[in-house]
């Protein structure tokens, strides 16, 4: 963001968070970065720019609420920057990131976090994955291969429209959920990063549109609350944490498309948490997060 | 818009309908407009322009609902069109009008229409008015001049923040529910328009950003469906229809701003209707409307 900032410095910087989802976390990095503007602009005695930020999910994603929570929000950020910042004007993108969104050579930067998972449609060739909802232990060879095709495919449009989208010069920073090893269904972390790094890259080099600047790997455990100190109570229960994290991700697909009926639900996720406290105490209970940032070339 | 897109004909065609309200003639307006644009471009030999609509309306208009029809609508529009135009970026704009809602020289075309009647707050001053809920025949004079002055300085704020989104050149069109007479509770038609003409063309000048390209006056039926030949059974009690058309309207004013119990809603509107099928037999029951299209100076 320094370095997209001291090269272009436009009047007006658009911003697009790609699967921004809506809730308490929906505005966070948006709001970091503008701090991060704000702060360089104070520094290079410029003025501050005006913020367009777009939000961009699913059609079906809660825009009112987040639209509802603005007022309060640009509230509190007026407060902790300086006088002078901004205006910030918000919009909301309603459609697939796997597609063009914006016009042509109409964005900043592009940031997008733990969303790339998402594929734009189940894959074609999942047969011989009966009794599984995703790539398991025991999934043959060909649903591997169905999955990896699909994300390959996906990650080629998104980076495909992006470049379309972005200046040249412009910045696009992912951050990706991961895992260590090639086999999905390995619980070892016997892989070392360098193997996650190549691939991304040569998807990247293949593509074309795009440099590489920074490539991190890191770990974050299981229960996002796992380091905190002074926790209130109701966030000390991990494998409460853990499953309801999951939850707000699996219940609409469980529900939607593997036809789970409602009433069900909190039994499996009572299940659930009762599982995860039990490995929790036994495993290495690690996610891999892999964050890129890149720029367009000219 | 012929005439902008002659003028300017940018590679990417930023439109704005402001207070777009949520509901099947929200995307009408944008869809006609596009239309246009686009019969220019095959006239002219040109390539299609890319579309970015903003959609603005306060936070609190269903924008989930507006944007869960943008498939469907998107799907219907490429039917419409000659292949090769767009493509269409839609995007929802939460905010007031009243105050900057898009980046400096951002847009080419603003839209707005039956909306300038909002305004920014209840003015200060109606004391006098007790027992209405607007200016009607016996508010005294202090009323008046209460809401004439609020609409003025919620106008030029308007012109002000449009003249400074919109790139020299743009155009922006109005369409402004209006009387013909300056007694707000007068049910004649005595004035004729060329005196609503004047006050707003005076308007426009004071605040300098704008020079009027065409302003037209003319008179619509209550009932919007009025002259409609072949008209279903639903749609044939003109008392039911406008009752409807202003309960879209008045009904969250008269719970939210009035107190209102929702329960007695429904008979307030019984009333109503009744009231308004008894007039529209004995008098002329037409809304004026005023339609201004403006460009903004360099």
């Amino acid at each position: 963001m320094t370095n997209l900032y001291s090269s272009i410095h436009p009047k007006s910087l658009a911003i697009a968070d790609l699967g921004c989802s809506s809730g308490p976390n929906t505005l966070l990095a948006v709001s970091e970065l503008i701090k991060v503007v704000d702060k360089l602009c104070g520094k290079l005695g410029r003025q501050s720019p005006e913020y367009q930020v777009f939000l961009n999910d699913l059609q079906g994603n809660d825009f009112n609420t987040i639209f509802r929570s603005l007022p309060g929000f640009q509230g509190r950020m007026k407060k902790q920057l300086e006088a002078g910042t901004g205006p910030f004007f918000f919009t909301g993108v309603p459609g697939s990131f796997y597609g063009r969104l914006f016009p042509t050579n109409s964005l900043h930067f592009v940031y997008s976090s733990y969303s790339r998972q998402w594929l734009s449609k189940v894959p074609n060739g999942l047969e011989g994955n009966k009794g599984k909802i995703y790539m398991a232990g025991g999934s043959p060879p060909s649903v591997l291969k169905a999955y990896y095709d699909q994300f390959q495919r996906d990650f080629s449009s998104f980076l495909t429209c992006r470049s379309e989208e972005l200046v040249t010069g412009g910045r696009m920073s992912l951050a990706i959920l991961a895992r260590r090893s090639q086999d999905p269904s390995s619980k070892e972390c016997c892989y070392i990063w360098e193997l996650l790094a190549m691939a991304l890259k040569e998807m990247v080099f293949e593509e074309g549109s795009f440099s590489i600047d920074r490539l991190e790997v890191f770990e974050i455990n299981w229960d996002a609350y796992h380091n905190e100190i002074n926790l209130p109570d109701a966030f000390k229960d991990s494998g409460y944490n853990v499953a309801q994290c999951m939850r707000a991700v699996a219940e609409p697909l469980l529900i939607g498309h593997f036809g789970f009926g409602e009433a069900i639900i909190d039994d499996v996720f009572r299940r659930y948490k009762a599982i995860i406290a039990n490995r929790m105490g036994k495993e290495k209970t690690e996610f891999v997060n892999v964050v890129v940032a890149m720029t367009k070339k000219g």
